[in-house]
């Protein structure tokens, strides 16, 4: 089957955050998405939903080989060696961030978030409302992730 | 802030299925993820992972005016009119679809998936294995789509 070789995929905000480097990964902190205008009135109703998937553009990842596919998980080296579809790195084929957030509240074009590890000015591609079809109750983590949670954790 | 203006992926691979029409919506159906041989590397350890998220371009999606940011949800009119992003319709302005599947089998570069409501030969963006960090156990959906949801279950 003949694969599609480009798409091409437009911002319809960013996110604003005061936070810098490192403290992107604290969970407990909120951020803003700021929708374009032109798409503004997609955002009507969303708050109806008290957590959103937010898909980012990862414009920030640079100076990596593009053609690498195995990554360390957080680059550590008594991980294994895994294929980076194993993994949520941002060194990724198509560098699409996902990640779950609190809506906290939607007022115009503007909405706040808790939760979102994304950098100041990342382009948002898309938002989703999070249903029960989402959760898989009984999913199943492989070892080396829940070696690496449990230190997060502490 | 200026946005970046065109942002280009490429497929990793794409979806095989025997499903047609409707027949995709179906959770229970199990279809196979294809990795183009170039990015099949990625892949490798997924398995550790009962659960994927599956990234993928709508490109059956036509005949639709894209400018319009609003629908009724499945398209009744008994539904409220809402924002697209308040909404999982395929009608969006970056229409990529994102769907939990459970992973039952990975063998080189095809992945054997349960739960992929995507057509075949649908463009696969990327895959992000499932985890505890994606949940929200206390999550609220609004009424409208608590009885959508009711329904389909019966």
């Amino acid at each position: 089957m003949p694969l599609q070789k480009r798409i091409i995929l437009r911002p319809i905000g960013y996110v604003r955050t005061q936070a810098i480097g490192e403290e992107v990964k604290d969970r407990t902190r909120t951020s803003q998405i700021v929708i374009e205008s032109e798409f503004a009135g997609g955002v009507e109703g969303i708050e109806g939903f008290s957590h959103i998937f937010v898909l980012f553009w990862l414009s920030q990842v640079s100076g990596h080989d593009k053609r690498s596919l195995k990554v360390h998980p957080r680059g550590r080296e008594d991980m294994p060696y895994l294929g980076v579809f194993a993994t949520r790195t941002r060194l990724r084929p198509n560098p699409i961030g996902l990640t779950l957030v609190e809506l906290l509240e939607a007022k115009g074009n503007v909405l706040v978030v808790r939760g979102l590890d994304a950098f100041d000015g990342t382009p948002v591609l898309d938002l989703k409302p999070f249903d029960f079809w989402d959760m898989a109750e009984d999913a199943r983590m492989p070892e080396w992730w829940t070696k690496l949670n449990r230190e997060k954790s502490r």
